[in-house]
């Protein structure tokens, strides 16, 4: 059911891709913070169709009014409330797909699970689009982490079968994020990045898409954010990164690569580095036992090819119960992960600054 | 914080490894369920060490007691509780431990975010120990959803660098499910399967550890469970499957092999099999949009080597602040993968479960 | 912190009385729900200033947008979202109160707890104004539990110093409730409102306000609705009902006049009456051990008067460190317990309607 | 369904009168509290049957087991389990009981609500027992609570016709209270205490029970604690006090006074005292806006008579669907109002701490 999310800061999620907006209330955050409204709307264009080339030609342009909670500049305290108002929707488009589902979306369990009343309207509340206040909330969160040079910086590992290099789950530093956090494209190999780029090109061409992998770092966390169980680090930032719609993977540190390891290997052992405690390797991605070890924070999420392709697809008529082609006309991100950097980075915000708030309160943040 | 999960469902678990016993609260049962005590029993066992060969010496009795929500044979709607004391603990083993974090344990983040006023023996509330009364609470909503032929399996797609062919997704039928279930140590192939256990007891020998992965197949699910964002139906598993301790990557349906596809080759396209809507793939898992599609929901869960080895480490001194070095003493397991399968299983039927009732109530469990 | 209420059904209040707008997010309602607007208009406008007489001169139009879950005339199961935008303000009018908080008002404790960046225009967040979204959430839950023949009436049971007689609370019916929700100014006797109306527009014109009281009664309900503890139906209502401004005080059934009876007299003792089990008396106000019993439920609930009155007041300057007086300019009522009509009934229903959908889901709303 | 309460500090209420215990699993401490056991203990044997003659003669013993969360004798970060264990319970005097449900208690409805699967022996989950538990969490709330000097008491303020001053709700003082704490039938004028205790031996004879109202006072609290609507002192202090069994009314302040009084009377006007602002009235019971404005936090309780009595009276035969005439055997309290006394003062200590802890977390707490 729930739109909502969060113990200490939480989230009302609201909207529908051809509705009238979309939206997200905040709740629970202190008043007096000084909104970063460059930086919202930084991380918001990185949402955003880049270029025409790469992704989708619609002209969204993801203008957020705010409703409340914001007065002479600051926070007032009271719930934060974003509005994103719809524009330049084709409904049209969609018409015909009421009653053909789409593979790979959410139409058909939608269709079931609402008796046929969901908004399926270019996805309704299930579209990508959902995504755009999710950012919104995430950069607030981004902000306010930053305040204690927490940061939070992702690259593109891999889209369809290029891959470059991980981050050195070591040795990875704040320069590396924000040069990540500058770029478009964000990859640590350039010649890498040119090649996914240019394999979008070619798969969109082929009216084909493409999925792959981002890998996220979080630098600067104290030790000891998180909780055994139920709030485990991993439990808390999964659970919003399968949030995200097209995600269908996450692992944690050397992730599923440790299910080939030994304890031997797999064990960061621990030695002392100008007086702090560090460990020498860090499969572990920076969480043990569910909580923050003080080593950078390692993820990595893997989003399935955008569903939406030009190409035929076989699909059934839900009331004739007749078997059909359908080919999914309008403009569609041949691949979204590039897109998908600012959700994953404000999410994972999200979730740390949930837990954090959880021992410190919401004192410190000014 | 929190040792509370749940929206309709809500675990309370408590207790620590050397402590007077571990436990948890089930709030939200409905009156006049008779609890299959054999089968509590017989997924408890599941749990236990298995064969002195393939894991811990400890006898681990897990005898449990029912505290309270429970009258004559059956649930009597009040807060269902269940304690297993602990005996045969021998805290001696692990009071040199105390300022020598282990690697790969939760010791040292522990010892930081609870002032060194942490059960540091045996791992606390952090010990594996406490998987046992979430496999409690996990089967009894096995059993319930066992009532709409809803039937959780897993097998063991791999120890170490051995892995064995995964489920069929479109084909995975009860049938298989029930002979995993009366394994004891479940596999496809059994021949893997007799590899993966020599591996096992020689990886033992070396005093090192093994883990491994795990996958598991939900089936008999009605369309339309979950729902979009926040409680999706793998945001929902995913946050209880990393809940486990060792967990470190949690992916659904083709997973992480979802980044190498195409879109024509992942979307799962849809046809009409005897009047019902089926697809001819099953690449989402059984889920889209964050819905179950009433295809087999199927997930894959990484578990770390058992960081409890006999080798000798590195580690610090945490008040010295001296590297030292640390060999573990105790009995531990060589590979927890086999015992954390009723854990796996009964975790994702609580979640699930969950969500059912937040569309059904609880009137149609009898 | 939290503007978030509820378990199954929930909401997200926002807004503030001089921003740009005030609204509900309601997660939680089933698809496929014709939402009767004209009887959300109709208790939106009983929570309206009815008549230039008896309270604020202010035009507050209330016209509300909805911003999504709601598509072709039905909410289509995703987030039911309400906006209205603020009007005819007159923010010149508290300027000059912003640092000589009004007595009586939320002024003093929001400048200390958000350090002076509250909204402290007409009470910001605080706002008795805020009330109005809760009405709109409030006639949803009421449309949705008259499906089952649950009616929620009230009258005014005084006003300053006069009295009317309170419900019978056996044999109140639904006729008697019809009643009352078509009138203006809801009374058992008549003639006793009219005192009631005097009365106000008397101590209006001596710029001064009157508190009183409001006898609710709730029809319909099935036996065992609530839960012990934490989720008994007084707990669950007095949680809303104290949400309301201005609200001080809360009692079910004979309430503070238990504390005078003996048990012999207090206890409600049983009967049968048409193979019903009903009670001969109904002193516990339909609520036994927390869960309806199946007899009118009753309470009542206290407010005090509108703290906004013209009438010289003793204020501190909270920077300045001095005393000094301050009257309150613009437009005020100087009553509202007429108006606090819609917003018990619908916080009401809000709660039962949470807790019915606790046991039975929300299948059966349609 | 819930037996689960808090947002930051979580309590799990479990148990039955006549199971094998009852008991409470806090969750959200801090590690490193030193517990009180003496103030745990005493509190508790406030709750106790003081004397043979005010209160029932069960041995009743409150034995406290910890059974998690406590190593060397401080918290050690998860979750702190409570255990007490029934003992001296004499189940037969219920059995006869079982379908002529006893006037004024749980009995008939919770048999519907749970299908006549409800622990029906002493009134099974919904027992007055019950807050023994309550009791004990609340008592490390307070102890906590006193870290800054904030102290929660109370006086009897009425018992059956009989009533006592009210607190001077300007300048009650710590001395004040700390005498009420020490005393065991607390009230502020001993005359009156007698008449009060004099009163429940002569009801006792009669087998009749007395009712009575509790006022609480809570000293110390900063300004500015709790948030409007859904988390208002009001809110969260209601929805606990009216979990307390027997509670049948609640009011802050003036409470329901205040329906009789002008704006221009019940304000609390300001002043400067010392440089601090205060009010040179208390009518808001020191709460305005739903926030603590500094001023004594007052309320006052309102308990039903113990409807347990041993008089005749008419009931129904729920099989046979008869009327009939029970007399309820057994030993009960004339009257729970000075046992109800640490049970109040707990549950406020929880609510206000839970409060205090969302702004400044736990980190304060020593």
């Amino acid at each position: 059911m729930s739109g909502v999310w969060g113990e200490n800061i939480k989230l009302s999620i609201f909207g529908e891709s051809h509705g009238r907006g979309i939206g997200i209330i905040i709740s629970g955050l202190p008043a007096g913070l000084e909104l970063d409204l460059d930086f919202l709307k930084k991380e918001l264009s990185r949402r955003k169709p880049g270029s025409s080339m790469l992704s989708t030609a619609r002209n969204e342009e993801d203008e957020f009014i705010i409703l409340s909670g914001y007065f002479n500049g600051k926070t007032n305290g009271s719930p934060l409330s974003f509005l994103i108002e719809n524009k330049d929707q084709k409904s049209g488009d969609y018409e015909e797909l009421k009653e053909t589902p789409r593979p790979g979306h959410a139409d058909y369990p939608a269709w079931v699970k609402y008796s046929g009343f969901n908004d399926y309207r270019g996805g309704g509340h299930f579209s990508g689009r959902l995504t755009a206040p999710l950012v919104l909330a995430g950069a607030i969160a981004q902000q306010i982490l930053a305040q204690r040079q927490i940061v939070i910086g992702s690259h593109i590992l891999g889209i369809g079968e290029i891959r470059e290099e991980k981050f050195d789950p070591v040795r990875i530093n704040q320069a590396t994020i924000k040069g990540l956090k500058a770029s478009k494209f964000p990859v640590l190999d350039e010649a890498k990045g040119l090649l996914m780029q240019e394999k979008i090109l070619q798969v969109k061409e082929e009216k084909d898409s493409l999925g792959g992998i981002l890998e996220t770092a979080v630098l600067g966390l104290p030790v000891g954010v998180g909780s055994p169980f139920f709030d485990s680090v991993e439990s808390k930032l999964a659970h919003l990164l399968f949030a995200i719609p097209a995600v269908k993977g996450v692992e944690f540190g050397s992730g599923f690569e440790l299910t080939k390891m030994r304890g031997s290997q797999a064990n960061d052992q621990f030695s002392m580095q100008n007086g702090q405690v560090t460990t020498t390797t860090n499969h572990s991605g920076g969480i043990q036992g569910g909580l923050t070890n003080g080593m950078p924070l390692i993820f990595r999420t893997a989003f399935k090819p955008t569903p939406s392709i030009g190409l035929a697809q076989r699909t059934v008529h839900l009331v004739k119960k007749e078997e059909v082609e359908i080919k999914i006309k309008g403009r569609h991100d041949p691949c979204i992960v590039p897109r998908a950097v600012p959700v994953v980075e404000g999410v994972a915000a999200l979730a740390l600054l949930d837990l954090i708030i959880e021992k410190e309160g919401t004192g410190w943040i000014g």
